[in-house]
């Protein structure tokens, strides 16, 4: 399963996609033959629930020897891709990380998306965009449209502005197979103060759960509208009455691993939804770096022990 | 007050400040030296409560004969700051119509940026960003930091994850005299579902006037932390309880001018904060383009207008 280099590595996994697992919702096919939930489904089926993110933060870069520079972040980059590539379900890159370094910056994010995209791995850009209209289309078209140097399968989006002011971006991805993580629920402090707050006795939070079950009604095996809900919520998902496993949907949930996150209190929080979370994971998998074979192995090891803690 | 080309303009600025505008809070004082804030009521004073929008979208481009390419992009903004730098307080690119175009889009603005610098004009660059920890801290790093090729001198930011999620952002902000906006109620219909939300009976849109609020507290003339306003909004802020003008802050407010927002109404959103609202437009003004004197005609009789309007 594990092979050497970034090109090689996508080269099995074209083979492999070619020879025998042609499945519908395989893992590397374009984008539009099928929607991104099937694709996601089939990714984690095959490689474990793991998302590995892209975090090149200063700490990081310096912990692999390498410079806070435009240099420092592509070669960081670019081990990546080549130890992550063809071994897990998602890779997801945090667009904060490359926008620090302006336009160069988002050139490596491009070239990163496209990596991926040839090596057949799930790229989930994690940007947290949200506006209305015309703009929350300019962001769909960057970021899920067919053309974009900046497309990826999926992208992270914030409503803060409403579920509804992202429809732009909800039918751009349906239109191009692609997918949305909508922030819903999560773990940090401060976020409670705009998620638990309630009208007319429903939650924002439930309100973003209510969209997206309607949005990934009938879709089979899984919706393409997911969801971003902390693993350390505690039972906040019980306090506001969401039904995360009616929702059909992706649950990417930062906090599984290093920061808690048992197998036990993971079924307190996501319930009959547990087979749907797509775990992400940074630190626990980056620090094994910059060798590639063991930031591979740390990837396996993360992904083995999820896929049997999230075992829905 | 209205010249030529941008170089001109920015050299005429620029030779304006040396002469007789050196006061604490002019525009074109290097970040820093003085307060978004004390820059802002300034550059208000001197050029009228006007933020004019770059929203190259394609109807737009379209419209000025420009095609939606990168060239047609660079010329659009290009035009924008030759029309626009000198003569308003302020001027808004819209992060994501250039995003659209990946890195060779965020070059252009890039450029857009550092000519407005250059030109002496406050740039507030609409990009609604928002996450936390060290992820907030690299947004900080990429439109508030020092150094940054994507500075700008304020920056829209979106407060899903919790206002105090935000806190980087708002100590980088302090650190180099530069600013923020951030959303607080907006007119979209979908908005209300969670702006106007209740926890322990504040609002969403409350516990984001309260932080700003404290943020603000005892700056002079006016706070550097800036709110997004819709100025369509009819009778929420009273319903909501909130004090806009304890809040101390510049009110960034779409929807002023073409889509209503008539003094009287005006008047009954802001209240007593109506002298410290930034009127965003886009639509109007550029409309006049592509030729340049014509947009600077229609900026200057907007911002006109808007002095009149907005009078506090």
């Amino acid at each position: 399963m594990i092979s050497g280099g970034g090109a090689e590595a996508a080269a099995e996994v074209a083979a492999d996609l070619a020879a025998s697992r042609l499945v519908p919702g395989a893992p590397g096919r374009a984008p539009g033959a099928t929607p991104f939930g099937a694709r996601l489904r089939a990714a984690m089926d095959d490689h474990g629930p793991l998302c590995v993110g892209i975090d090149p933060h200063d700490a990081l870069l310096a912990a692999w020897g390498l410079p806070s520079t435009v240099a420092g972040l592509e070669r960081f980059a670019a081990t990546c891709v080549e130890a992550f590539a063809g071994r897990v379900a998602c890779v997801k890159p945090q667009s904060a990380f490359f926008e620090r370094f302006g336009s160069a910056g988002v050139a490596v994010l491009e070239r990163t998306l496209a990596d991926l995209r040839e090596a057949g791995t799930l790229s989930l850009l994690d940007a947290k965009r949200g506006d209305i209209g015309s703009t929350m289309a300019a962001y769909a078209q960057a970021y899920l449209g067919e053309d974009s140097p900046l497309r990826a399968d999926a992208v992270t989006l914030s409503p803060f502005l409403g579920y509804e002011s992202l429809r732009p971006a909800l039918d751009q991805a349906a239109a191009t197979g692609r997918g949305v993580f909508v922030l819903a629920l999560t773990s940090n402090p401060e976020g409670a103060s705009v998620q638990h707050a309630m009208l007319d006795r429903r939650s924002v939070a439930g309100r973003v759960v209510d969209g997206v079950t309607a949005d990934n009604a009938g879709a089979r095996p899984l919706g393409s509208v997911g969801m971003v809900v902390g693993a350390t919520v505690g039972t906040a998902v019980q306090e506001l009455a969401l039904d995360l496993a009616a929702a059909n949907a992706p649950l990417l949930a930062p906090g599984v691993g290093a920061q808690g996150g048992t197998a036990e209190s993971l079924r307190a929080v996501f319930g009959e939804a547990l087979g749907n979370v797509l775990a992400s994971s940074s630190r626990e998998v980056l620090g094994a770096g910059p060798d590639v074979a063991a930031l591979a192995a740390a990837a396996r090891d993360t992904a083995d022990r999820l896929a049997g803690d999230l075992r829905g």
